[in-house]
């Protein structure tokens, strides 16, 4: 099998240029969506511990069979180490082998970004032109990139509670041709937007802003509740707004949406899938007045579009390195026979 | 993360011997059955196609996460590959991190083995001296190798539908120096038995034999029926004998007892878990008239405690890859400073 590691992966993508890999990530992402029901999906199989969560994200088609590892673990900057990581292992759904395995905690980043400015194509209005992104942790750079490529955007607000963060973002846009405001505080960033991104790095149930603040024609990308227990809108938000999920199954446990569940019963008739937007079957946004929010959490076909991009990529560059991690003996019944 | 592939995994075991590796992984296996309240345990996720199943089998405690990959694909050995391959990974829960990936194809068969000889420790009489096994593919040589180191074997019967099957089985054990009865058929197999192995590559519900056949004492060690709808025992052999199981909310859906299942329904009162015996919350043998079914189909402890195993032994012995799969970017929070 291949093993694309945390270097190759980035010279992979350098060698592309990261605004075209996010935007084919993007055409993958839709096309694989558009064929929901060709995949094999569960909500993701989570293990809760005192210091996080490490979770298994399994997908297939008839061809591939994708899984995602994925921890996350809020204190481990304090250790110096990321909140989240991950790993992605593609294999043939023929023979089951492992086809290749890559340092997925990068890509985790970029297929998020793809999701969000895929979903903000149905949910905001075609001229936004103003974003304002309410946490600018590992994900901000990639979710404002991904936007500004599919809307014509000509100011970024930014705001985060830590200042030498603020400080990275700014750095890191700077590249970017379009005006960046800074922000000291929520309410002074969410005046006049088209779209708000809001990625903190919530613990427990935060409220970053009541429906006061929400004005009509708004777009809502909500990617930071992504976690039993971790959200980031009011209630009254969620209740005052059309919301678009990925999976609702999912996401009524990890998504903004678990606050409008009660006890185990769901308070809410089904919402819309991004899915069913990219098939046609439900409609986005239809008038200009209209309020969305995507309750981002992301979902296992994301990392299926994104494995199966990467492995074609990969051959084509030819970037990773064949590992022998399965025996191949002379006869496949003789395994004892490798032994002395 | 540590990566071992497939040939210094093997360098490792020759270093270490493989009957040594063996009893080893009895006493882990044993240990971490009889914790088995601390463990995070969940049935094993599954997708089944056409051709195969592909699953993964997670478990944790508040150390250690393990995940095992594990395909089923009987149509294999006709492209030159085996019916069963995996991988393992273990990983820090403290930080969520990968700390080694590693082929797992091999240590399945041992800890199948391994699982199965502390089964028949509890199921067995202490005294067996005559062992049978059914079916000689590429578990068979573990599976008797296990036994013999737990019980005074004098003689090994064996069948296999295929003939080349069998001399492999022969020759691979002709070191052990234990009398190797081959047999033309199952009936002259069954005949005067401590211990009787099944472990054919069954497909469907298959009736090795029925129940007129089984004796008073006997120690039926089930490991073929492991899937659903792949069974090797006939259900009056199964009603007839006290029953015992890894995992039940498992072992329901794929062992030899899904056959005393109706449609959802269960029609037998809970049956005794291995972990049960190995605390002595529960007894195993107490005469020597009794007859048992181990329904073996393997858990995703077990493999825990060979990852486990495997991690200490690999640090020992230096052995496996160190690989960069996690980005380290100075700032924790500044992955998109990691591109161009």
């Amino acid at each position: 099998m291949k093993i694309i590691n945390t270097k190759q992966l980035i010279e992979l993508i350098n060698l592309i240029g990261k605004e075209s890999f996010l935007n084919q990530l993007k055409i993958y992402i839709k096309t694989e969506l558009q064929r929901w029901q060709d995949f094999d999906l569960s909500p993701r199989h989570s293990i809760y511990f005192d210091c996080g969560v490490i979770e298994l994200m399994p997908c297939a088609d008839q061809q591939f069979y994708t899984c995602k590892y994925v921890n996350g673990h809020p204190n481990n900057p304090k250790q110096h180490k990321l909140c989240v990581a991950a790993l992605g292992l593609l294999s043939d759904v023929n023979t089951g082998y492992p086809l290749m395995l890559s340092d997925m905690t990068l890509l985790t980043a970029f297929r998020t970004a793809a999701t969000s400015a895929l979903a903000a194509r149905y949910l905001a209005r075609p001229d936004s032109e103003r974003l304002a992104i309410i946490g600018c942790g590992a994900q901000s750079e990639f979710l404002v990139t991904a936007i500004c490529q599919s809307f014509p955007i000509k100011q970024i607000k930014f705001y985060d509670t830590d200042i030498a963060t603020m400080g990275k973002f700014a750095c890191n846009m700077k590249c970017c041709s379009t005006p960046l405001i800074p922000c000291r505080n929520i309410p002074t960033l969410m005046t006049d937007n088209d779209i708000i991104i809001t990625a903190t790095a919530a613990k427990q149930h935060q409220t970053l802003f009541s429906q006061t603040k929400v004005y009509p024609g708004l777009c809502i990308l909500a990617v930071g509740g992504d976690c039993p227990g971790k959200t980031e809108l009011a209630k009254d938000v969620l209740t005052s707004n059309q919301i678009v999920v990925e999976y609702q199954a999912q996401t009524q446990i990890e998504g903004e949406i678990q606050v409008l569940y009660g006890d185990g019963e769901p308070e809410q008739k089904p919402f819309t899938e991004l899915w069913q937007l990219t098939t046609g079957q439900k409609n986005g946004r239809t008038s200009d007045d209209e309020t969305f929010i995507f309750d981002s959490v992301g979902v296992a076909v994301e990392d299926f579009a994104t494995l199966t991009l990467l492995y074609q990529l990969a051959g084509k560059y030819k970037i990773g390195t064949d590992v022998a991690m399965i025996p191949t003996p002379e006869n496949p019944k003789n395994l004892y026979g490798m032994f002395d």
